[in-house]
């Protein structure tokens, strides 16, 4: 079968032959329809982030995505049920507290693998095998779009986590902001859109610009970056009750603190590498205690959240779908969806369809 | 009545005589029994935080009260029943949604003033008067020590937001580590002492040191930050579920990041200056996403809070109330609990008893 794979040799996705999997008890065979690509994999394939499986000389890449049923094999799933697999694994199939309980988006490093980024193989294939318990059913009328139920468990589960923090009190937010127009952030603002009175979304884009004329339709305010620093957003528009941050730069979280309201929460969800620079750390530190702030991180999402994905995805407008995704491209093209231009949203590697 | 004050000429407490005050509608008046001294004293003196009434040549100091009712004046209180005050009060009267909703804690700046902090006369004088929805019963047998129901209530809160924040999992905490081994960090340490396996204060204080016993006799570990600086806890000891911190040194929020254990949480108490400095900011980022940590700040504290410090009040051994409080004087003799030798751990103004 065809997949696409990094090798050690080469930085750029590559179009291999690999044999169809069997799955083992407890695992179904999927027949893969499609595959988003995101940021996480071009930090996979230029080796920023993630890890090969364990010997091997390759990876498939891959983890977003959905496909098919194609032997149940005993798991209770249905053939042809569409699925969403999440992301996170056993380290060789060896469990632990984390997923006993349902939560392997807790567990720490070493105690999971991720397929397509750490120690494991990715979906970029025309089938993979998964614990069923990890296949998310998605119904067929969004079947098309299903690729993108992993990148929105990714704000379930950072929206969860958020609110959480506010649970003690009688939060009643406004604005929210979201800091990055990539295709996550662009969903993220659509959600937060339904809630919150007032939304805004920080990009360093000039117009006309695809994601900008996005934010445009879904309401919500643009900000240039350029021109107004995230610390400044209190200023030049006002203070901000949530903010998501999705950027991965990291004076991000720092201006985060100076940009919220008060009694205002803001999630990370950005993987910077390191990087020295100075802080007013007197100031931000004083500005979380006395204004009740709260800086929060949240990585990956576990079922639950996926589930909660498939009603959002449900709820998105057509136009956003068709806006979002700008690439669908077959395995042979593959290098389609890796380009990185302006106009590029989302694109997508497409094996099959229903 | 006698009162102890600051006035705009002296930075010193000084003993003033002044009308003893008539309670307004729904207003008990209180005899006041002891008043106990925190830092916010010493910044409100030093004039580093704080502020003085509208119009008037001095403040009345003290917000850590303990007081028997004098005169119910019909608000449904009973005369001898002994009370402490909360701290955050409606400027002029006038009421909003924070006090509405009874969490003036949550108040932005300008909606509240602060007894004895900003812009308030405080608690330090024979006598006060408080509306009656903002004092808080305190059993008789703890009566002596009922200067400590409103710091216990700091921590109440502070556990409570740091604690909803890691309710969206299975948190299984085992490790606590407070920063600063002042009154309120020892007071802490022994309330994280019941709930955790395992305990740590940091300071900076060579042996024998009276804080350092009360460490021991708690049975938390102590730590010397000049020998171990906050974020290499994890290499010395071990990395920690949770941290509060309540030092007001700027670095240690963002050393605390680097102490928490995956999944951890860091509260922040500490009101530091500005200060500028350094900081690996991509590598804080990265580590707050990645592991899944969050920082939360809280301040001041609501009836709640109180409530439940009184119920903790009543569990304090003897022991650590006798070793905490290392001064009682009168209004004569004010200087004493102000001043800040390494003998000191916890002053108080006793005005009378019961």
């Amino acid at each position: 079968m065809k997949v696409i794979g990094v090798t050690r040799d080469d930085d750029g996705p590559q179009l291999l032959e690999r044999e169809r999997p069997s799955p083992d008890p407890g695992e179904a065979l999927v027949r893969t329809l499609r595959v988003g690509v995101d940021g996480t994999d071009h930090e996979v394939l230029n080796g920023s982030h993630g890890g090969f499986p364990d010997g091997a000389d390759h990876m498939v890449l891959g983890h977003e995505a959905v496909g098919v049923v194609e032997e149940p094999n005993g798991t209770g799933l249905e053939a042809g049920q569409v699925v969403a697999p999440t992301v996170r694994r056993k380290p060789d199939g060896e469990t632990n507290e984390y997923f006993r309980r349902g939560e392997p988006d807790m567990a720490p490093d070493g105690e999971y693998t991720e397929r397509g980024i750490v120690g494991d193989h990715g979906f970029m294939a025309e089938y993979f095998t998964s614990p069923a318990d990890f296949l998310v059913p998605v119904p067929e009328s969004v079947a098309e779009y299903g690729f993108l139920v992993e990148p929105l468990s990714i704000t379930e589960k950072a929206n969860e986590h958020a609110y959480a923090t506010r649970e003690p009190f009688d939060w009643r937010p406004e604005s929210a902001c979201v800091l990055g127009n990539g295709s996550l952030g662009l969903l993220t603002l659509w959600m937060l859109e339904q809630e919150y009175d007032r939304t805004y979304c920080v990009g360093r884009r000039d117009r006309p610009d695809p994601t900008v004329d996005i934010i445009d339709e879904i309401g919500g305010t643009y900000v240039d970056s350029r021109e107004t620093p995230v610390d400044e957003l209190p200023e030049a528009h006002e203070a901000m009750d949530y903010i998501y941050e999705a950027t991965g730069f990291a004076p991000h979280a720092f201006q985060t603190v100076k940009a919220l309201d008060q009694n205002g929460v803001g999630v990370l969800l950005g993987i910077p590498e390191p990087w020295e620079f100075e802080v007013d750390g007197g100031s931000l530190h004083n500005e979380i205690v006395l204004h009740n702030k709260c800086l929060i991180g949240t990585v990956n999402s576990h079922v639950s959240h996926f589930e909660d994905a498939v009603e959002t995805l449900q709820e998105l407008p057509d136009w956003l779908l068709d806006d979002l995704v700008t690439t669908v491209t077959d395995p042979e093209h593959v290098e389609a969806a890796f380009e990185d231009g302006d106009d590029q949203i989302k694109a997508v590697v497409e094996f099959d369809s229903l």
